[in-house]
């Protein structure tokens, strides 16, 4: 389907609440492990998520209505969250992003764009030229891309406890994707 | 880590209102559609979870308290909530979910499972011998298999619609992994 405002805010709008109501007060045996190594935990990825609300998506919607494709957006730091959010409990970072990205959605509706507004183009640092309508969709998609990598983290606590059962569970053999 | 009652019951207890969130009143274009072929839409897989509490989970759970590996559970019909779900709407299924998980879990409480009791074991009419415990690992498992499933199939309907994003997006790399 195509990108359709409505459509896209009705996805953004919710993350939050989906989030409030599978981690809050989550036990931290789950919030806190990852998938091993390098990979992210719950809490590492909300972190990441309001990262993406401060500096990656209202941003580069201001750019390409300010600037279009004369001036690339800046990189996205995908390791910002780390030091944002050191010493924070997950409550406070659901509490931030929640506000947050009401406070974005606010501004987004606040812009009143037209269907000739949406395909105005920017330049991505590495991808090129995009247009003001892929990067809606891409913010709706990332969120869903990160509530995937979220229930994967939480089943891969209990890849062992399932026993035989996890040939039938296909959230334990999904190896990530994400670069 | 281990399968731990408390952990399994948080997880287990918070499905619903995540849904809820994710779910209710989220435009039809994003809740009836499917992955293409014979795939689930979001709106079939809170059937297939509602079939799971009638059929699947309590009464095994049942079973291997009551008889053991004498009897092999009932296969689980993974089609049944094709006619279960007609006519009624996306709503309509969640209440339901909701409903019925929050008495399986009452149910379950109820139980006063102990440690030896949760090793305690049945028969799986595939995999053969299955303790109590993995099967309760199992349950909350199956839940993340299928929010990893619904958040990958509302991406998919954006996939086109992203652009060169595509490339950086996990969740439209996701092949499903569910047989």
């Amino acid at each position: 389907m195509q990108q359709n405002l409505q459509h896209t805010i009705a996805i953004l709008s919710r993350t939050p609440p989906t989030l409030n109501a599978l981690l809050r007060d989550l036990p931290d045996a789950w919030t806190l492990s990852n998938e091993g190594g390098k990979t992210w935990a719950t809490f590492d990825i909300v972190g990441h998520l309001i990262h993406g609300e401060l500096t990656d998506w209202m941003p580069r919607v201001r750019m390409i209505l300010e600037f279009g494709e004369s001036r690339a957006f800046e990189p996205f730091d995908r390791l910002a969250h780390e030091n944002d959010s050191q010493g924070k409990s997950l409550d406070q970072l659901l509490d931030e992003f929640s506000r947050l990205r009401q406070q974005n959605l606010t501004d987004l509706r606040n812009l009143n764009l037209r269907p000739e507004d949406l395909a105005r183009r920017g330049l991505h640092p590495a991808l090129g030229v995009v247009t003001l309508s892929q990067l809606l969709s891409t913010w709706a998609v990332h969120d869903m891309t990160h509530l995937h990598q979220i229930s994967r983290t939480l089943a891969h606590q209990y890849r062992d406890a399932v026993g035989p059962w996890a040939a039938y569970l296909g959230v334990l053999h999904c190896n990530g994707h994400s670069s």
